[in-house]
């Protein structure tokens, strides 16, 4: 996805959020939005958002001297939605499409993104998930692809939506790899966090060698260059995956809610819709 | 008022607004983007915040060529003002405290703002402003100085606005002057917004002398700070003026809605409440 010019002022306040978090010295604040300021006129439009987002986070690592700043937060979220994985678990034994439903928890996880700005409650979002109609529905397509795919490579979003993805792998037995996050970047799941999920019990987990809050195949390392193009199946959570990787040449199913209008407009859905959409399938 | 951390993201989506009311090509609001975003690092956080928007304004008219993007809109609100007037006219008759209501009547159109972003309806912002509590409210104050005041200075805000503030005026019977923008700015209201809306049949009409979008009392003519000085009542109406006359050393009355949580917490309100607050009184 482009960055369209409503993405510029956004990133700006972005940029005042995460500066927040890292410190509480407004002078340092300051100096970090005269600096994405400046970065403005070096951002052309063909950009992807996340390819800013990664000069952003790295401007806020360099000026602050924070390296990870959403530590904890991300530690407490993994931690709900530890507590919640019982019942989850129940509520798909108990439902009629176990992987529908798997589906349904994982992109309700993914509203535990703390780059977009949005207020959230895990538990209420998830209610609203299990019932709520999808925009785009390619369940029929997925289910056939999954059937015949052996290797799976599942692109990881944030930290505490991991446990929710945990649930869905579980739902496969099929040979899956965990993507994460090199750095530490906004709340975004890195190795460390895949492993306080739990997601190494029962897949591979490996780095997309990119500090970019998103998967920007130019961005990546060649190994995982190599295992995105062998994978039999790719599953991309989130928004950030989906402006990275929504003009690639291979099969992706995108699983997310539209948690912006901007991103809502280009896939031509409404804010706050939820997502599962094949591309090349 | 000093500029705030999060007012800075907000000029930008403020200078995102105004370029595409001021022109439909990208690259030139691009550009916009990419000048604002630079000129950030100039901007100290103890200036006013509409001295940026000063410089925010300049600069559209200096990229775009285009004097006054909202010139039609402009027109269009002071038509459906107008249109209201005698409906209002009418409520003032029958109200119990005919100058209260005026007061009500005159903040009720402070809601025709275009600078800050918010939806608005007049008719319905009027219904709810007559029924609401102030939040501040210091109305025996501003009746005490009213009767005793010969000469009234009036600072205008917004286009539209200003046929409420003349239901106001009307209500006074003294002399008053009535202060217009230099230039046009976002929808403020200049000389010709005045003249539409009626003022002169009421009111001396001058000039801040300043392109700002507010009242800024070291960037306007000496003939203005000369009368802003000699008033015994000055009037400032909305944020932008509040913002540049908050600190002054005489007395004044604003009258104004909170339009944006920034502004809010720095007079202690919530976002939507209407104040009249008397400093120096």
């Amino acid at each position: 996805m482009k960055t369209y010019l409503d993405c510029i002022p956004c990133m700006l306040d972005q940029t005042l959020r995460a500066g927040r978090i890292a410190t509480n010295d407004e002078r340092v604040i300051k100096k970090l939005l005269d600096n994405m300021g400046s970065l403005i006129k070096d951002i052309p439009l063909e950009n992807t958002p996340p390819e800013t987002g990664d000069i952003i986070y790295s401007e806020i690592r360099r000026i602050t001297g924070v390296y990870d700043p959403y530590e904890k937060v991300k530690k407490s979220n993994i931690e709900e939605a530890l507590s919640l994985y019982p019942e989850l678990k129940e509520i798909i034994q108990k439902s009629d499409n176990r992987l529908l439903t798997a589906i349904r928890i994982a992109i309700a996880g993914n509203v535990i993104d703390l780059g977009v700005g949005n207020e959230f409650n895990i538990v209420e979002d998830i209610k609203t998930t299990l019932k709520q109609d999808f925009a785009i529905f390619h369940f029929n397509e997925f289910q056939e692809h999954l059937e015949k795919a052996n290797s799976i490579l599942y692109l990881g979003d944030n930290s505490g939506e991991s446990v929710f993805d945990k649930i869905l792998i579980e739902e496969f037995n099929k040979d899956v790899t965990f993507v994460v996050r090199d750095v530490p970047v906004i709340n975004d799941v890195t190795l460390e966090d895949a492993i306080a999920s739990g997601i190494q019990e029962l897949a591979k987990i490996i780095s997309s060698g990119s500090s970019a809050p998103a998967i920007i195949p130019k961005l990546c390392s060649e190994e995982f260059l190599e295992k995105f193009k062998a994978a039999d199946l790719v599953i991309s959570k989130g928004q950030g995956n989906y402006e990275g990787l929504s003009n690639v040449d291979r099969s992706v199913f995108f699983m997310l809610k539209a948690k912006c209008k901007i991103l809502a407009n280009d896939l031509n859905v409404n804010k706050n819709d939820i997502i599962l959409k094949g591309i090349n399938i």
